[in-house]
């Protein structure tokens, strides 16, 4: 099931205040979904998630097809069980991690075979078996499967893989069977604008419970990337849930909500927390620089998260340089926080109808922007 | 300061109930004590251990030396605020893993110098220096300076060490100058019954408020371990607490208890689940082993800690196999659960004089042995 509330509209911008409900819950937008890629957010637990006013979490059908296999989730009674999560889990389709992590064999109109990345082994994924696996995996939000073209590939390319997905997604929608399940349709058409509108009129007539912006996670400038979601996103149903794909910084978000779109998710906080780099009011933090090395200050003195109530940049740049397990889920945490302390403010600011994205944008400098 | 009372003590063994008074607080004895290297017990934070019930964890002396070093702890408030751990901390001397992980330079009366495996470069310990340490780290429970002989070294060499420790045990005693943190001394002696009983006679006329039992933890066999356990504690003094170092097994734990050890460490349940070796009631479980690979059991149905509340084995399986962070902290959450319990329930059976030893031999099994 999907319901999809408009609960208010920004005045100044084309951002918009819902409420979705799913299966598993209700899920206030626009939200940021934190990516569990193989039925586990990268060091932490589902109470950690809990804790952090996650209501929706993502995970990967590529990787979760491979490992533990979609059958024996499914025979574990699904992925909310076998992770022992209880609120909502949006899976993608596969097709994206297929055409940027596996060894390809063979595409057509058929579908995709691939060599798994994890042990070589052949694997085939089409329209149908991707709504099977999902299914299987008994996500509340379920993605059609797509044809993702290289980033920089030429426009006939492009316009071949959008045919192709169109077709995919209707036959997506026939190979249904779950009530309990919305499946979304997703927009290609990488940055060339006729193909984007026509690709979104073509899957807003075929009826989807949401439709995703997809394509413009991989390579894109933060200018390409606004271009192409303040295009697309008015050319989607009002009342259906907008979900931009993979995206992203934190200013990319600000941009989004401001275009219109209700959705998010990203490595980017989960990722580069491991790597070292800690979004903060004041800017990007790099842990390992010598200027922390006796720094009794919190990451963040703004932030209230676990991580920054307890510990000093110090014992964290000392944990991170000594490669200690616990520095990976501390840091987690507090970008993870940040990422969703940021979601929960302009939902604030959009029940006041004080939303201004030139504010945050201004305010979030030097940590919204870049590839960290 | 230290304050030990003895609760009660068995009928049938030489087992003790006790309760150590240290600067943060008390710890209830028989204690087990994770091992924390380097400011942190590997893959939990304060919250964790504090939800386990740990009173009192270790600290390493050497790994906090080398990074961050213990100035810049001293400078941080010592190791209990740099690491937010308001219970009890006891720090090894160092010593052992200058022997052990270090390259050794030099080894006089003086002390040793080493150069650190972390880069390389050169260090000095020396008695006083060991002491200095370990009052910038601010532990409640400090240790002396020893020299580790290899474990099957010729005995005219372990007595040459043993007379050397000796000297440094008394060098160690007059440099100490916090009073808000006690001095244990360590008893050498390797397998040799003769050089153990004088070392604990010695030492024991110096007056320490504590007295370990060192160099038994690495190479020996179980029998040799409670050999010698059970001659050198009941040659130190009944009103001071025992600490049996660096062991061991849950077995060895419960010889240990029998014999009259107040006090235990070892990495066995933090480094075993780590390599996918969990303790359960029934045995030990080798979590990547494929009869775990569709069990929706959890790790021991008799378990209340979080990892058995709310993650079954095939959960925990997949996460060990797909390498994911998670998984290091579910099952070091259990391991730690079960070392800690087997505490708790045999303090509980001193209390009513009911500990007995067989009972728990045999019901540990094949759990309670080896080296995992």
């Amino acid at each position: 099931m999907l319901r999809f509330d408009l609960l208010s509209t920004s005045t100044t911008t084309r951002a918009r205040r819902g409420r979705l409900t799913l299966s598993h819950g209700t899920v206030e937008t626009p939200v940021f979904m934190p990516v569990g890629t193989a039925a586990s957010v990268k060091s932490l637990d589902s109470r950690d998630l809990e804790g952090l006013g996650a209501e929706i979490i993502l995970g990967n059908t590529y990787h979760l097809m491979l490992r533990p296999g979609d059958d024996l989730v499914a025979r574990r009674g699904g992925l909310h069980r076998f992770m022992d999560w209880s609120r909502c889990i949006l899976t993608d389709s596969g097709g994206f991690q297929v055409f940027s992590l596996s060894t390809l064999r063979r595409l057509t109109d058929a579908g995709v075979t691939f060599r798994s990345h994890v042990d070589g082994s052949l694997f085939e994924l089409t329209p149908e078996r991707a709504v099977a696996i999902q299914e299987n995996l008994g996500s509340d939000i379920a993605m059609q499967l797509d044809e993702c073209p290289p980033a920089l590939a030429p426009k006939a390319d492009v316009a071949a893989a959008v045919r192709r997905s169109t077709a995919w997604a209707r036959r997506c929608l026939e190979a249904k069977k779950r009530g309990d399940q919305a499946l979304f349709g997703i927009v290609q058409g990488a940055l060339f604008e006729d193909l984007r509108a026509e690709h979104a009129a073509t899957l807003v007539s075929m009826g989807f419970a949401g439709y995703a912006i997809g394509g413009v996670s991989v390579g894109e400038s933060p200018e390409d990337i606004d271009r192409i979601v303040r295009l697309t996103a008015p050319q989607l149903p009002a009342d259906k849930p907008r979900y931009l794909m993979g995206v992203g910084t934190p200013s990319d978000l600000v941009r989004g909500v401001a275009a219109g779109v209700d959705m998010f998710d990203c490595v980017m906080p989960t990722r580069n927390a491991r790597n070292g780099m800690l979004f903060t009011s004041q800017g990007r933090l790099v842990i390992k620089n010598a200027e922390h090395r006796e720094s009794d200050l919190p990451l963040d003195a703004g932030c209230g998260c676990y991580t920054c109530r307890h510990y000093s940049r110090a014992y964290l740049r000392h944990l991170y340089v000594a490669k200690e397990i616990t520095y990976y889920r501390l840091a987690t945490l507090h970008n993870l926080s940040f990422y969703l302390e940021l979601m929960r403010s302009i939902r604030a600011e959009l029940e006041r109808d004080a939303f201004d994205p030139a504010v945050w944008l201004r305010r979030l400098g030097g940590a919204g922007e870049g590839a960290g």
